[in-house]
């Protein structure tokens, strides 16, 4: 199979080309209906058939995880039109591969014949990823053609939550005992003839199945043949829980550099293992959800219907609507005074922006101190007055600049003054609230990532029309 | 060494328990300050040696990681007094975990035999990591203590730049020849003991250093020991060179389930390996980079100066100003209409941020699009058709709700119909906008995910002033 590691490019021609190939088709089929000459038949079909086996040959050389790639960049017709000439033995792979709102309309377009089959091609922790996106006749008929192991473990498999551990296990776990030798650890794997992917240590279990060590197979390799397992085996193992929360477990990857680790319950009962894959899986889903969610979208297939688009954007822009309005009837209460001094409309969406943007770098920096679990009772006060005198030093500064601006541009010194004093306020607001927005979502089990924004935003619009207008009242008017 | 794998409450706990520990010691030294009685002196120490005690050996019994987070989460007057608690055989690694801006804090307070007595425990990619932040006469030491293949891969190390895989990759590679038997392997394994870290595979070289295939270890275990290297290794091999884009490396990481990689020269030469854990991490710098850098941070040490925390948010809030100063010139051509009809003055901040918000929507799905490789020139068509279609949707939706809202709020119809015009047209221009900045930022190879959401932002805030006040001075005035 050809893997892809070149630039991002590389992946681009090959869409490009399918779409090339796919228009080729396209266009013969065209000629057609202008004419419907015998000869123009017979082009078409030397011209389709000729690109669409080019085609079958590309996609069919290509890694599952590039054709998933492909398929996510194609528009829903061409999407597939491409499907359909990959079904083949890495369906089941390449389901696995695409985000949940692609396979939607990829298992829309299978029956379930074609389902069954592709899924019975899975690991019993891949068909987990897929279910949800089944239809519940072939996930019933898939659970019965499993076997009693398999079945439970994918009937616990779904049973936990998606931002946990559990979710990400898989069941390919090598376990030896720990009163055998090294040789008879060996003669044991040339017997078995295939480890599981991505196996970098056997686990090492007692008579009940808990896990006592592990045995990394360099220590196998290196090893006198005579070692007991016991007295070669790593004891020092992190082990995770299957409802732990997959973040932390993705920091405990990163930090103690893992490439495997067991999973076991509370008797210390190995019930399956996380792999690395898994978990840069899970970082890149993560990264890309939070994103998403920072501008209020929930994961959207590039070429969804307008309507289905709508909707997904919907909940964001009526909150968003609610702060503006909230900000609007604010404005409202200083009306008198914008009749008296036009110059305020012009000025005041730039204290409220500037007080915005400063408090979301504020927010950034908390967030990511919350994520690393850096923030503590002693730190708060700290952060809190570091935040603030950036905030005041930063009014004086742009708050000076911008009151020169205001007295060149309108002739009026205390506007000067006023749009200063605002800047200072709005600044401190902005800081004040930036340390404590992200602090409090998090304190109340709400992601600080995703709520922090909108509300920082929220909070310096209406608190920046307020101080401005207001001080603007009260020193102009 | 005790690893935190636990809920990342627990790094909280013990950063606390740090605090607490300090805060004995220094109320002890308070109370000295306030009476200089003997009996005092005696308590203080007493107080304060156990105190260290205590932290020293909960320090030492964590993992580097662990204490390399616990640092960067102190004020500066703590996290030296815990370096200096720590300094031992794990200052190196220590220094090599811990974030750039911590790293100067760190270094600042070692001298030089100390610095020299670190870096020499570490290899020498992890040198090369550090050395932008080793003072000139400590690196230049050090390039003195090394042999000469360790100085030359120092040195070739740090001539990469910071985004390619060569500033990534490291030299503990374990090759072997293609003509052995695996006994043979088995037998140079036994004799070198011990392979390197996250080693899953030997690299099978010709007599020039040339890769020839890869040989998993788990191929060694599980096949016949007289199958000779040639027949049982793997051809398919995903190599890297030490100029490619760091990015597209981690890309292929995870689509191929990775965990080390050969990295070699144009030739095919073998000149090191690039490992999971090495891509993990940097998948979390760049993540966190792209975070900040949205809001225009540079990584900031959480308890920098006041004056450092400015200098840092500067520029950004310079950019945000100058598109400040735009909009609000925008808004001063209209302040003859907005003296006639103030309601203007309070609507058109609600035109101007639903925009900014659509626009925000649609350039995150455009963003990732390009990082993932899937726009291509006949996507683009059917993207801005659809993003326009949804802005219109949402533009006809919410400015019909807000244009009823102005209405019932003003008592004037005609009002309304500007403000449901003005929106339909702002979110539109957001959607184009929210279209071609990413791309054409791509196009002049700038990072789109960064520069985006300020263009947007300013493009949306101007054009929404100018569509609602130009379109109100047409309609009412």
């Amino acid at each position: 199979m050809k893997k892809n590691t070149e630039k991002i490019e590389s992946l681009t021609k090959i869409i490009e080309q399918i779409d090339f190939l796919l228009k080729q088709q396209d266009e013969s089929e065209s000629i057609l209906s202008f004419t419907d000459a015998e000869k123009y038949k017979l082009i078409k079909n030397l011209a389709s058939k000729e690109s669409l086996k080019t085609l079958k040959n590309l996609l069919n050389n290509l890694h599952p995880s590039d054709v998933a790639d492909i398929l996510e960049a194609l528009p829903l017709e061409r999407r597939l039109a491409v499907w359909e000439l990959v079904k083949s033995e890495n369906d089941g792979d390449i389901l696995v591969e695409v985000s949940d709102v692609v396979r939607q309309t990829l298992i829309a377009d299978m029956d379930n014949t074609e389902l069954l089959a592709a899924a019975e091609q899975l690991d019993t922790d891949e068909i987990a990823d897929i279910a949800n996106d089944l239809p519940g006749d072939v996930l019933n008929d898939l659970l019965e053609s499993l076997d009693v192991q398999n079945r439970e473990r994918l009937e616990s498999a779904l049973s936990y939550p998606n931002e946990s551990v559990g979710s990400l296990m898989d069941f390919d776990i090598a376990t030896i005992r720990d009163d055998i030798s090294l040789e008879v650890v060996l003669n044991y794997l040339r017997r078995i003839k295939k480890l599981p992917d991505h196996t970098d240590k056997l686990f090492v279990v007692d008579r009940f199945g808990s896990i006592l060590g592990l045995l990394p197979l360099e220590r196998i390799l290196v090893g006198e043949s005579h070692s007991i397992v016991k007295d070669v085996m790593a004891t020092d193992v992190v082990t995770f829980k299957p409802e732990d929360i997959a973040h932390e477990a993705s920091n405990a990857f990163e930090r103690y550099d893992l490439v495997t680790a067991p999973v076991v319950d509370e008797t210390g009962k190995l019930l399956g293992r996380l792999t690395v894959d898994a978990v840069m899986d899970y970082i890149r889903d993560e990264t890309e959800n939070e994103k998403f969610s920072m501008v209020g979208l929930k994961d959207e297939d590039m070429f969804s219907s307008i309507w289905k688009s709508v909707q997904n954007r919907w909940a964001w822009l009526a909150i968003n609507l609610v702060t503006a309005l909230i900000a609007s009837r604010v404005i409202g209460i200083f009306e008198g005074s914008i009749e008296k001094v036009v110059a305020l409309a012009a000025l005041m969406p730039i204290v409220a922006g500037i007080g915005g943007n400063s408090g979301n770098q504020t927010t950034t920096l908390i967030v990511r101190a919350l994520a690393l679990g850096q923030v503590t009772f002693s730190n708060i006060r700290l952060l809190m007055f570091k935040e603030v005198g950036v905030a005041l030093l930063n009014g004086i500064l742009w708050g000076s600049v911008l009151g020169v601006f205001a007295f060149l541009l309108y002739g009026n010194i205390q506007l000067g003054y006023v749009m200063t004093g605002a800047m200072i306020l709005n600044l401190i607001l902005s800081a004040i609230m930036g340390v404590m927005i992200p602090l409090v979502l998090n304190r109340m089990g709400k992601d600080p990532a995703v709520g922090s924004s909108v509300l920082i935003t929220a909070m310096t619009d209406s608190g920046g029309f307020f101080i401005f207008l207001g001080l603007a009242t009260l020193v102009l008017l």
